[in-house]
């Protein structure tokens, strides 16, 4: 048995692709981040931390962490499915493994298992010091008649 | 045994010293909710949903549902311990039900156990029309030398 | 909004028929804990602790733990959708708070959503001591087709 | 930034030590599953399922799949550690994405982060049909004096 059982994911939407679905659907999480890669079943989406990114103590916040953990699936999803502005978080757990100072993140997203009607993977968040969070994420596809 | 077999947790903070927290260390979270109720090792908070916090759909985005989460148990946290600025989430794990029509939303943040370093309870978040997530979250309190 | 929002849940599987059920479907969990009480949405489980529980410090294991909030998660969900054998877990995440001695242990499954394909809820494990982890829970029904 | 920013880690246990850990500490674990591959931060174990470990409806139980993924991040943990029986599960979420079949299961245990205090990682399970389960992991390490 190998990691590799399952084929090789073929991605259905570019960069570019991705990128005007959002300023279509999704206007409120244009600018957060940009993917940066895009390839073999996983994506990279990258934040360059402000001011409003921060929490008590100075570092980037758990909201910043969780929004960047689950555009990042929410992208790669698309990116093999097509665009449906309709799949959604059914799950999604985070652990955090160190407190990120302000600066760089990058969220790589790995898919496991793409099913017809779920999406599972996980996503790392890593900061300019290494590995700041870890995400479990499952996402649910609609069915084509509710898409 | 009883669910009661821990003693009742005394608040040492209430919504007015919440309130005065959040908007000296934590000026991003001031406005996103409002506590409304607070006792008994538990708190709600109230979101009112607007244009930005929706995702495609139109319902509510799974980051303002995390945020919420976290939010209401940062403030039941330090309820009970007082203002500790650095406590931080380690782990939440959210899990979605519904999708959340815009409106109302209400997080209520349950401590399960509260010790010395860590703190882990459940948050769960209501809409207008029932439960649409639950969080269960563990934060880390750092030792008094590191408040 | 209150969190009494949903129908109180109707019980269509006593306690006699839940354990006639494991008799006939599931042999490898009789025996391991007993339904102690059953109703408005909530089943609670006892384990009596043996030498076969334990792990490294003389503590109950984390996979007796596992076993005992998956079934009682588990035969909660049948009692209130009756004999569907292939109801399964899709998510279970485990939360530790204490390391429980040996002795009684109680797992009470509470409902949060009983929908027509997916049933979530919580699950919260007390020793003789309190409270010693939490489970977040969500089990998959099968379409009337496949059952 | 790339995944690979922590050093490589050093195992300090090998397979016949690990083996001969579980021998004197964890009886009950001895038999279970074998270490198959250990190395460069991570563990394999195999498990040859057989009847006990099988649920309503033939498949691989919950419990069993926990087990798995819970002992492979154990014995992961101490090979990276040294034997510290009192490291223990924190945190354990299993999100599961397809029915294992009867026969081989391997869980992959990889470390994200080797703290002082704790280990964070996950754990892949694969049957001999491809990915059936995810495990995100933590465990709490002793200080020194508690050991």
């Amino acid at each position: 048995m190998s990691a590799g059982a399952e084929d090789a994911p073929v991605h259905v939407m570019g960069i570019p692709e991705l990128e005007a679905f959002l300023e279509e659907h999704f206007e409120q999480a244009v600018g957060f981040a940009d993917v940066v890669e895009l390839g073999e079943g996983a994506l990279t989406l990258r934040l360059r931390s402000t001011e409003r990114h921060l929490r008590p103590g100075g570092t980037i916040s758990g909201p910043t962490i969780f929004t960047l953990a689950d555009l990042a699936f929410y992208q790669l999803t698309l990116s093999l499915i097509g665009p449906v502005p309709l799949a959604v978080t059914t799950q999604l757990n985070l652990s955090f493994m160190r407190r990120p100072d302000p600066g760089l993140l990058e969220a790589t997203a790995t898919m496991l298992k793409l099913g017809r009607r779920l999406a599972v993977g996980d996503v790392l968040i890593e900061g300019e010091e290494g590995p700041v969070a870890h995400a479990q994420v499952t996402y649910s596809i609609p069915p084509p008649e509710k898409r």
